[in-house]
This record gives structure tokens, sequence and C-alpha cells, in this order.
């Protein structure tokens, strides 16, 4: 029996949600999100966000709702900008770019974006010579937590959110993981703050107790024109769209969607405190529930008989980069588990 | 409380599908379909096709598999053949020409092509003048059961796999309902038939009692090259895979996904009989659960009021075509109370 | 020695046109179109246009045109209408779906769109169920002449530009043999009608003259914003853009363009007289500089040994229709020549 | 009355190849480049480049060259590599990405690809982990000369190609100014080497004394299925085909491709030594016609007064990166003329 530390979507969902869709399985209910779970969902998120006119869609997972929001409010022409770290930039397969737009890269620093740098690129780009010749910088993909599991600061989203108004384009957080971001030890960003700053963003269920799903808010009335249709020119309209909507529901019922995700970053904090007390050493530091451990390669085929994790790439000939995550799922006595094996 | 004779995807799963889906919640399985369950759905699947080295994917839902199956098997410049009334050509809102290639279409015969229309179309094309400047036919669509409801015939299927062949083209039939097409009244084409005679099938699980999911199935080794990745770039790579391999292994366990499609054959079978009883005009002759009906327009509205279905059209200024579904979720009680409202 | 009358595109260019290349060839100038011959000839077709505030772009051919103007102005999830026998439909091999958009076909009549068959779409488009999962028609396109050499009256572009502004979506024709429409026998269209009631057109110049060359015309401010760095990304910015500027700049000198058109109609006249006292048979009655008759097989066998003609396809087992076209450079002796052959 | 030295496309044409174009201007030819000056330039580069079976194509631009190379060579889910600054990385305003590939960059030595750096890439990538959510490099794309006016050597075209080859992916070279190369101070690498080491490259017409056009050579037999039909579909298919090929078969007849070309070399020349002799700074070291200069801030503004060059951008807050170009037309009276300027 191997122990599960890859990734946070190892498990179905949590019994909470589960159970809603078995009580709710035989009422027929038309398609397309044209239900009442999802116009109760949507209500119960418009109100975590206090944003009561956003517009809330469902998708099925990251990679259609990233596809999905950016090739849809770009224009001909346009990129988007992100950290050369961001999901999108590296391992989305091209799905960005297959939309036919590109993915217009700023050096990252500890997987985030600075507003330095996307102020610097922006200015550049607007009082530079031959832009015609050049992709149009058309709107900012931010994911919080980041791909390395840091947070940017309210600070630091404050800033980019100014700087992207200043140069009228859209700020989009990938909220994949938002969850666990909301709850991580000195997390001073709210659902209220990004719903405030963003143009648009997703709130993650793939990886936040929902068997599948996201959760994609436009919160300041730039929604793209018939945004279903195109959902479904992507072929990311569910059929049954109340699946999503009766999940979210319950995740944004009595607040399950942040007491769940505590549970990730608790044995996160146990994980990483073992890590450190054992001599091992951190490629990156990170708050939230990815850790990234550089291991000798010895004891990097010694853990791999019984724990489960992912290879980041190697750091030098005898040392590699490996990525740990705990979930809304992890039990405590995997993490004791991996522990003794440390 | 309305009667749902809209579609066949009112409800949510067969009871062991979703049971299956509580019972393996918590166990710790890898990503994107590497898990066990993907594994002997696959191998089911190709039991049941008698199709040992077919390549089995599962996507989410109908346009996404079409679309990335379509895209991933033509080449630049190629487009798909497809009858004039095929879900590709009218309804999934441009996917396939988002994908950069065109639907040819091909005047249909009660929602099917003939395969003396498609050897008409092949001729006139590979005979013709200045087809550098025209799209090349690289590949036939079609739907079984039709979005008319009707069926191919062991014979007509054989012909146009023949045509196909001949002209060195992949046969792709969409098998969004095909449960019920193999049960219907009449059918004389199996499941190992349609693995025999196509290059690629789907086998449909969003209308045929699974939450979601299709069955993908290569028959002939055409695979396209690194498929999950073109998978995961169309955003149709689900991270919890398992959950379309379960519902998948349920439903090719024991029979299952053919017993269940028996009840939406049977129902429908009662609903055409009461409808023709009661002197109601049927648009076309449909021997599975999809039934076009003429409705004037004062019984329209008075139905209305208690039942749900889908609007097809005007046929006359006074008449209106519309579509009754059954599904394996059909209840006889609605299918008796929709009777005594006709 | 072949006679050519197979289109209008057998020689290379005007003499005037070719001259001023030679005369302003070693003139050093600034590259894409940012140069004097540019500013020239789009104030000199603003002014034929009498639409002073017009924006004025030349592009290199015609399917490059119609691609870049209909991507650039359709949103994401819009097709283009068509009659189902205008050039993008059929022989542009799919270079506007490879742009990611549908071509809508309206079936044609005398290879026109009638404001009625026009007007029927959209309204049952608008007024239908359903729509989101259908393309939204989001412009029109029109050739003129057409494909069949057949003119469109001011009437019929009247309505049809009343309808396009009824549903606001731009009206675009299609002018790449515009000068042989502009005087053709029985023609009331003029320019000025066209900017007036067009939201973009082109101005053909490949067929007409020129080298190679269209001259785009946006006449009411819909512009898509950066255009030009559309024109970059489509792969239709001319690095010597004074290539194009100087020849529009001359064929709209004098009326030039509109002058040698004349030629094309003069010839295709005493060609049509000569086809019809001979007892040949005309497909399809054409105005204009495009004649298509049909041939018994054992004449086209015949006239093919000295004469280059286009096929157009079978009309029965022993009867082709061909195309004849004449051009503003065809000579009166091969008109003769032809005829003595018939 | 300015001196240019902002392009090398800042002339129309060589005086003989425009004469050539008069002398065929009324010879009636077929279209889209069936025609006997396409035949014979096809089968004169063939012979330059020792490639007897190669396929040759002549295109309109260089954007467009490059967008319909890469997208009909690759596969979906396929990128083109490129060092950061490749062309089309950079400068082509995403005109590949358009075609819905990724731009995958290496960093840049000198302008170029370094054959260490392509075999990292390559090796990482195939034994990496979780490569299907990448982008497959499936081509490689460099510029000779580069963007930098810099060269490959021999040497590392070779090593270069073998890595190519070893990882099964096609080598591409865009030769928008090959004449300026091949005869470039120190140039060790010949027509005939690129064609036998590279699977397409282009030689450039538009920059070296063509009025358009370069001439796509498919070397090993790779060339795209229906190429034809796939240039019309990029809108880079040219009706009048033969214009094209009358110019290449002008520049490839007597070598006056490789012959006018030095003009730009000689006038290079003069131009760099008067630059070092006043004490200029060179930003990198180039032995083509392409020549970067770091002015400070007041002399740039004193020589735009009377000389057109390219702003590159700012090396300090008073120093600026700006490039002078020489071409077969720079005259060298206007060397002097700048030299005197400086």
């Amino acid at each position: 029996m191997m122990l599960h530390f890859e990734n946070d979507y190892s498990e179905i969902a949590h019994p909470a949600v589960l159970q809603r869709l078995v009580e709710t399985n035989l009422v027929s209910v038309s398609g397309y999100g044209n239900d009442p779970y999802c116009e109760s969902a949507k209500e119960r998120i418009r109100t975590a966000c206090s944003c009561p006119n956003a517009d809330v869609y469902f998708l099925v997972g990251g990679t259609q709702a990233n596809a999905t929001v950016i090739s849809t409010m770009l224009r001909q022409g346009e990129g988007v900008l992100a950290a050369d770290t961001g999901h999108i930039a590296d391992h989305e397969a091209g799905a960005v770019e297959y939309t036919g737009h590109k993915v217009l890269t700023i050096p990252h620093v500890n997987g985030k974006v600075t507003p330095e740098a996307l102020q610097a690129y922006l200015r550049a780009f607007h009082t530079g010579a031959n832009t015609d010749h050049m992709v149009y910088p058309g709107m900012l993909y931010i994911s919080h937590p980041t791909e390395y599991g840091t947070l940017y600061t309210k600070q630091e989203l404050t800033e980019i959110s100014a700087i992207c108004r200043e140069h009228e384009i859209p700020l989009f957080l990938d909220g994949a993981r938002l969850g666990y971001g909301l709850v991580s030890d000195g997390a001073d960003v709210t659902l209220q703050d990004i719903a405030g700053l963003c143009d648009v963003f997703y709130i993650g269920g793939t990886k936040v107790g929902a068997l599948c799903g996201e959760a994609v808010v436009f919160t300041r009335g730039g929604t793209p024109r018939r945004f279903v249709s195109l959902m479904k020119q992507h072929g990311a309209l569910l059929a049954k769209g109340r699946v999503l909507g009766a999940q979210f529901d319950t995740l944004f019922t009595d607040d399950l969607y942040v007491q769940i995700s505590k549970n990730a970053i608790e044995t996160a904090r146990i994980l990483k405190a073992a890590f450190s007390e054992k001599g091992y050493r951190f490629y990156i530091d990170s708050p939230s529930n990815q850790m990234f451990v550089v291991l000798d390669n010895e004891t990097l085929h010694r853990l791999e008989k019984d724990v489960v994790f992912s290879v980041w790439g190697p750091e030098d000939e005898n040392h590699t980069i490996v990525r740990f995550v705990t979930a809304w799922s992890t039990r405590m006595e995997d993490v004791q588990a991996l522990i003794a094996l440390l």
C-alpha cells in the first residue's frame, strides 16, 4: 500500500459533496446548468465573494477553464502575460496557444509576477517602437497559490490590479488551489479581496473537495458575450451542469470549502516541521500545501518504494527536486507513516 | 412537478454507478487515468467489443470527444464529412471549426449518410478539377443512433466502411446514445460490428447511465500520436480520470450498459403507441428513444404546462415539431402521466 | 500557342501600373505601407468612394483579404454568412475555418444571397430555441460580381444592407472583380453606393490590372483594433507595401481602374453573342466577364486543344459546364480566334 | 532627402528582375504557379542547391513562409524550438501561435541556438517526467544570418543537424537574408551545405533583390501532403505565381542572387570601419549587412534628422541600441554621406 503525496486530487470528493449527488441523483432537471442547484450555488458564491452582480459559470477542469477564459477575453492578436512558471506557460500542453494566443512570459520571483516586472513589461511595450510586429499584452494571468505554493500578499495583489487597470487589461486569477491559499499560515488575501481586485478568477473545486469542477467568477461586468455558447464551442459545457452546481452548492454551505481546506495546511505544517528537523532542504519556501524538497538520489530511490510523490527535475547530478502535496483528504496517519520513513 | 421528457440526461447516474464512486471515494490513486479503475474498464470494453488491441480513452462529454477525435485525426487542410443534420454540423457551436477544420455536409436521408451519397461525394472530389482550392474530405462522421433517432443497418454500415477504406479515410461513429441503438426494435448492428467496421467510435456514458463520460475506442491502430497530451491540450483530460474509469467499469460489468438501455426503448415503445393511437403525427419514424412529433400549437401550449420537451422548430404557421426523449431512468409512472395528458 | 480564357489573371499588370513600379523602383521609402505611394493611393480611393473617413489597407490577394477581414471582424463563436456558392464557402481551401470560424451557408439564387433568404435566416436564428448550441451569424459576406458573374441591383444591396444593420452585423463585399461589375451592361451599383451600403469591402487589383493587391476599405469606423498587427499575424503585411500603394495610386489616377475594366465587358459581349449565334447554351446568364457555357463533351475535347478554359463540372454524362473569362488584357484577335473555333 | 539605412527592403527590385517582369508582362500563362517561369526557377534552384529532388515553392513574404512551413510540418500538440531572439518568437505578431502552435524558446548566444543548448533541451524533455502536460518540441527553427546579423559555422550547422536527426525533428532554416549570409566575410556555409543539412529552408527574395517572394525548399522528401492546398488555406498562394517564378528565375541566372548580395557586404564593411574609427561601439559584432551600434542619445537625435535607421531599444538612460542595414541597392554615395555625419 503506497502513501500518496503526489497531488491534491488522489481521492474523489469530500463525503458531503458526494452525498449531495446521491441525494439528488434522480431528481429530474434541465441540462447545461439551467437548474436550481446551479442557481443556488451561484448565489452562495456571490455572497461569499461580496460581489452580488458577479457572473458565475461552472467548468469541469482547470486547463479547460484557463483556455476558455483566456481565449474568450482576449481579442485576436493579443497574448496573455504570465510568470514563466505559470501553469499555462509550461504544464497545459500548449492549450492557450492552441486557441491562437501567445503566452507572454515574465521571469518569476518565487513563482510570482512582481508588480515591478509587470509595470516594466507594459511600459516598455507601450513606449516601444515597432510594436505592430509584436503580440499585444492583453491580459494578466496569475495563480494563487502559485505553482510553487507561494502566495501573493494583499499589497502585491493591490498593486498588480492597479497596474492592470492603468493599462486596461483584465486580471485573471487561477484559483485551482484557492481554498488552501485562503487558510495558509500568514495568508492575508481573502476571497472578497480577490473578487474586488480581479476581473475574473476561478474557485478550484477539483483540488479542494469536489469530484470535478471550477467556478469561474466574472466580477466586474466583463463577461464575454454569449459565454455559454463559447463554453460549448470549447467542449466545456457539461450536459449535467447540475453535477457541478450541486457540488459547489454544498461546498459553499456552512463554509465547507474553507473548513476542509485547513486539513491540507495542518498536515503540511507537520510534514514541513519533520522535513526541517530531519535536515532536509527546501527548494523553495511555501506556506501552502505544496512542499518542494531537495532529495539526494539515494533517498529518492529509497522513498519511491513506499511513497508516491512528483519529481520536479534534477538539481545536480546527485540531487533531485521533488514535490510532496497534502490535501483536504490527507490522513494524519499517512503523514506519520511518511515521517517515519524520512 | 413537471414531467421531464426533454432529453436523456435529466438525472445524474444509474444508482450502481454512483454507488461505485461512493465505495471507491477515498481510495488514493494517481491522476489522469493512470489508475486501476481505468485499466479495468478499458479491458472490459475491449472484451465487449471483441477488439483486444483497441486503444480506449475516457473523455468527459460528447462535444469534447467529437472535437478532440476529429481535430487530432485530421491533417491540416482536411475537413470532416457529416450529414447536414449531424450534431457536429449544427449543434456544437462550431466546436470543430474552432479547431480549424471545416465540416463538409452531405444531405441526410432520415438523419443518415447514405452509401450512395458518400461515394458520389468522394468520387466527385477525387476526379474533380481544382481540388487544391477545396477542403479535402479527410474523415467521415456518423452518429448511431442519429440525431433523429434512426439507425444504420449492418448492410449500410458495412458499405460505408468499405467506401471509407477505399478512399483511405477513417470512419468515426458518435455513439452518444449507443446503448439505446443496440437494443432498439429491429437493431441489427452490434457493438462488435461497430468495432470491426469503424476506425474510431465512442460509447456514450453521459446519456446512458453515467454521471458524465464517453469512452473513445480506436479500433485499428490509428490512435493519434501522444493522444493523452492532445486531450490535455483540448482541456479534455480529467484530473480524476478514475471517476470516468470507475463508471465505465461498472457499466461494463454484468452487461449493465445494455440492460439499463432497454428501459428507454420500452418506455418509448409505449409512448409511441399512445401517440399513434391518439392520432398524433410523427415527423420522422424513429426506432430508438427519441420521438419527433408534430403538434398543433394549441396542444403544444397545453402540454408545456406540465411537460418539459424540446421544440425542434416550426412546421408551418400552426404546427410545431417537438421532441420527446426517454432514458434509462424514465419512470413508467411518468410515461402514463404523459399519456393521460395527450 | 494556346488561347487563354481560363481566368482574368493570365497576364501580369496593366503597362501603366508596371511602368509606375519601374519609375519608382530605386526611390528609398519605409516599409509596411508607411510610404507616400500608399498615402496617395488611400486618398484617391477615399475620394473615388466619396468616403473621406474610410480606413484603407492594401493586402496581397483575395483569399488572404477574405480570411483577414472575416476573422478580425468576427468575435469568437461567430460565423460568417455566405451564399453556398460563395468563394469562401467552396474555393478557398477552408481558409476561413482555419481561423476558427464557420461559414454559414444560405442557398444562392443565381450566385446571390437574396434579401428574403437572409432575413429568414436571421429571424429564425434570433427567435429560435437552443441557439447557445449554434454558431452565431456574425457577419454577411457577398461577392460582387458573384462567382457566377452576376450582379446585385442597387435595390437588392440596399435591402441587404438594411437587414444587416437591423441585426447589427457587418456587411462585407468581396470585390475581387469589382471593376468589371461597375461597367457591366445594366450595372446600377456604383463604387459610392457600395461604400455607403457596406461596412467593409475590397477593390480587387489582382484581377483588374494590378500585378497583385486588394484594397480593403472600412467605410464606417468598424476597423478592427490594431489592424496592421493583425495583418502581420496573418502573414498579410507586405514588407514593400509601396508596391501595392504605387499600383493602386496609378489605377485610381484618371479613372484608369474603370477604363481598363471596360475591355473585359466589350470582349465578353462579342463572345457571348457568338456563343448564342452558334447555338451554344449558357448555364447561367451573366452580365459581366465570366461566361458559363454548357459544352457537349466532343466539343469540349476539340476546343481543349487550342483554348485554355476552366471546367466547372459535369452537367450530365455527355455535357460539361465550362467557364470562359475575359479581362482588361483580353486581345480582340484572341476573341476572334476563339469564335472561329466554335 | 533622408539617407535610408533602416532595412534591406527600401527599394523595389534589382533592375534585371523588374525588367524580366516587363518583358514577360503580356505573355498569357496559367495561374497559381503552374507556369514555365516557376518551372524554370525551380530547376535552377535545385541545381544551385545540388539537390535535384528538392520540392520548391514560392511564397510572398517571410512571416507567411514561416507560419505556413511551421504549421504544416508540425503535428497538433507540437511546438517549434527557436532562439529567444528568433524572428518567429518576437517579431511576427504571434503568427505561429495563431496557427495553434507554441514557440518554445532557447536562450540565444549571439542570436544563435547553440548545439549544446539544443541537445540539453531535447534530452531533458525526452527523459523528463510528466511530458504529456508539455508541448512536444517538434521542429527547430534557426535563421541564417540571424536577427543579429551573425552566422552559423559549418561545424555548428552540422552538429545542429545531427541533433535534429537524432531526435527525428525537422530542421528549418529561415534564409530571409540568405544571400548576404553566403557572401559575408568569413562565411563558410554554402547553399549546398544548407540544402544538405536542413530539411526545409527558404531563400529570401524580398530582402535580396526581388520585389517580393521567398523560395521554400524541401530538401529531403518531407514536403507536407497537399502543400499547395495548404498554402491556399494560409492565403499564401499567389494567383500570379509567375511573378514569383520569373523573379527567382532571373535571380538564379548567372549567379545574380549571389553577385548582387556582395554590395551589401562591401558597403557594410566600409561603414563598420568608419564606425570603429570614429569611436562608436558595436552592441554585437556582425559579419553581415546588419550593424548594431550603441549611440549616446544626443548623437541619436542628431543623426535622426538626416538618416533613417531602426531603434532597437534603450541600453541605459543615456544610450540607445540602433540598427543600420545595407542592401544589394545601397549606394556608395549614401554610405559616404552617412560617414560624413558620424
